[in-house]
């Protein structure tokens, strides 16, 4: 007998699945043989008292996933099925060391330099964009994008940053994507793969060290340079070898400081004297200008096309939007074409287009402008509680710009100690000890962190000052 | 005199920002030296007829960028500014061959496998859901979210797919990403940068040419399996050494076969004969199935955890969404974590948690039902129109399942000439040559396509068809 309690009760979906189930269990068991004709589907639903047509979608979907087959006008039999070596089944439970742990945040404070200030975005005008995107670009939806992303959105981008931060480009050697770490790693890998093309890559120490770390873990070459007065140091520059430097010079992450006019003069010079040398200006937070206008980018400088350029609108919008892009000098972006002609897109096209209706609707300008205000009153009413409570104890490089700043910090306490009481204290902080890129001897007296100011609230900078306070103090 | 036409007229921004520039390109040009004193603010807003405001700004703007430094109460002065190397600039022109063609699909249709049915897309319903997102989770959305992405939506997937697919799965071993390229990309990325996992890799052939080229580029030892009957050949699997093999059982792409028990029993069995072989299992479509029940997924039979599962929201929701998934086993877990701790999630978080409460009130299973029945009636009008127009010279392999299925023409046309034809008259379509990963002789008398029925309206089949007669046949 095929199937003992089918049909009893339920309804025809679940009657058909009884039958598909129980006759896959035997064919699999091997109680049912190789060859053996099934019963007429008639006979079946007679026996199991079901309808003809439950036995009919059980052989089915039997015969869709190859249980069975069917000879024309003779019937259903069963396939020769090839057995499991692994007779039983490996535990499938998850590793305790694998599972995660959500995290309670209840009651934290964070000075993170890595969030936006998500009470002022006005989501109701950003729908609206989306809104206008969906109606006018319903067949660019259905589709995959242009690798580069909708050629549109680069053109708003490319006058965005033209009048912005300079930058003189096309629409055509703009690469939008989903991070800027992901675009320099695909140029990277692009680069990597194609074997005329050096790779070694210097970047600032202390730097963005999460990114150093995922160049380091592509195999590539990557030199940490010190830093000095100005910036990065262009003669270790020079003397590592490297062929491609990653800077910041719009507000050096993460000690603040703006490159002066000369360094970054030398360093387009260091461009030129050898082939195939390029600057990475990654302008991550450069809209965030307090006290003076824009500074102008590295790129828009740049006499001989050796400048890769990248921004984002992961501080001006939400770091969760996930959109930035870069601009290729014309030779890279040659190599870049050619080797990534399969590659899909990967920023979500619906975005990118209520983007470009936001910027061209004036609703972006409008935005940073107002939230150029609101920061500018953060970081003055921040700096001044962290003053007055620090005292001489604290010394903040104040360079009105961007969305956090750079403070050293008269203690004797250890940047470990450190750590582990702002876990205690409930407090997020970033210390430099995370963005040193080589081993170092920690000075004695005074440890340096990064302070954000962009998700805390007015009202709750009091009350993180002094858990900072009791952390690095007491 | 330092600057000529400043302040005869405009506004304190232009007047300022005149200001500022005169001196910069002074400085440039080295008209102004190194360490010459500025005139006092008083004195050059007296001489210029604007307000010492105007100075002002102007002066702080050039401390910034460092063109001047300043001495406390002795005035401003001419920083040591180093000269350009490059003394013109090069051209920043794009070459002609970078320039983009903007296409024009105006009077174009198409039989595209890659796009969906936007007209049927619920996007009052979307927005809701977004609305809901933007809500419940402020803080979330000002935050970088966990590499792998948001818990919820990792759940709210697992428990998707368990039910639809039999995926046996924990959200901690979810990764989403945009896209399933990116995905397996990234995952092979991390286990070439680890040296004791073997990345050779097999691909069905004919197979996803995208992906094979992309896999190549990475410099990734790619073997290309021919299929047959069953699906990819086992034994050739076996002696190509690959130790990864890609696969797509619910609808193998591009000919649209559904893998028979046997073979995936085969196929995993395949894994348990060595240590470290994996299968990757790409269920791009598989949710749309029109006659049966979805077929249980491969990794849904794995009992020693060897299969990688990828899973997209591309074609039940949309392309341009970018929303795509991989499950990995907790092995390959391990590696992949600790390696890509420092990468930061790639997808639009917002967009993820809309998919997540799309998913639970239920959106998401309706339209599912929505698309399968509207794509059912599609693919069958469009197969009888085909089978009316073309007779006996057309062959249609009637897999009921996925957006595309195979069609074999009888014809003596190249693939080249139909391509060129399909170009001539406006039709988009995909033959089978693009999809063939080696070299091999096409047979003279017949020509393979897939065509895909997901974005073409049924009142445009009519025509669609008589173009690709006339392509084909004339």
């Amino acid at each position: 007998m095929l199937l003992k309690n089918a049909g009893k009760n339920g309804n025809h979906q679940y009657k058909y699945q009884q039958i598909y189930k129980g006759i896959k269990e035997q064919i699999l068991e091997g109680d049912l043989q190789t060859n053996e004709k099934l019963p007429s589907k008639r006979k079946l639903a007679s026996q199991l008292r079901v309808s003809v047509n439950s036995v009919t979608n059980a052989y089915e979907q039997l015969l869709a996933e190859g249980y069975i087959y069917s000879i024309e006008r003779k019937g259903y039999y069963v396939e020769q099925i090839t057995k499991f070596t692994d007779k039983d089944l490996t535990s499938r439970k998850l590793p305790d060391d694998l599972k995660e742990q959500t995290s309670d945040k209840e009651g934290w404070l964070s000075f993170s330099h890595m969030t936006s200030d998500i009470s002022k975005f006005p989501f109701d005008t950003w729908i609206k964009s989306k809104q206008k995107a969906i109606s006018n670009h319903k067949t660019e939806l259905s589709e995959i994008a242009n690798s580069q992303g909708p050629y549109l959105v680069r053109k708003t981008i490319s006058r965005l940053i033209k009048l912005n931060r300079g930058v003189i480009c096309e629409p055509e050697q703009i690469v939008i994507g989903s991070g800027t770490q992901l675009l320099i790693q695909q140029l990277m890998n692009t680069l990597q793969s194609t074997s005329d093309i050096d790779t070694v890559i210097a970047i600032e120490n202390p730097g963005y060290s999460r990114f150093y770390n995922l160049l380091k873990k592509m195999n590539l070459d990557v030199k940490p340079i010190q830093l000095n007065k100005d910036g990065i140091d262009i003669k270790k520059v020079e003397s590592s070898g490297a062929k491609f430097v990653i800077v910041t010079p719009s507000h050096q992450f993460p000690t603040g400081k703006i490159m002066p006019i000369s360094r970054r003069i030398e360093l387009l010079n260091w461009t030129s004297q050898s082939t195939n040398r390029y600057i990475i200006e990654d302008d991550y937070d450069s809209e965030f200008k307090y006290k003076t206008d824009n500074i102008p980018s590295l790129q828009s400088l740049d006499r001989s096309n050796r400048v890769i350029y990248t921004g984002t609108f992961s501080k001006t919008l939400l770091p969760s939007f996930r959109i930035s892009y870069m601009v290729l000098p014309s030779d890279l972006l040659k190599v870049y074409k050619k080797q990534n002609a399969d590659l899909i897109h990967s920023s979500n096209t619906l975005s990118l287009y209520t983007l470009h209706y936001f910027i061209e609707d004036g609703e972006y300008g409008k935005h940073l402008k107002k939230m150029n205000n609101h920061y500018e009153v953060k970081r003055k009413v921040l700096i001044e509680k962290l003053r007055n409570r620090f005292g001489t104890r604290i010394h903040i490089e104040d360079v009105p710009a961007g969305l956090h700043f750079f403070a050293t910090f008269q203690t004797k306490k250890s940047y470990s100690e450190i750590e582990e009481r702002a876990e205690m204290n409930k407090l997020e902080v970033y210390t430099l000890k995370r963005f040193l890129l080589t081993n170092e001897r920690d000075n004695e007296n005074e440890k340096s962190l990064v302070i954000g100011f962009a998700s805390i609230e007015v009202e709750k900078m009091e009350e993180a000052v002094e858990r900072l306070y009791q952390i690095i103090s007491n």
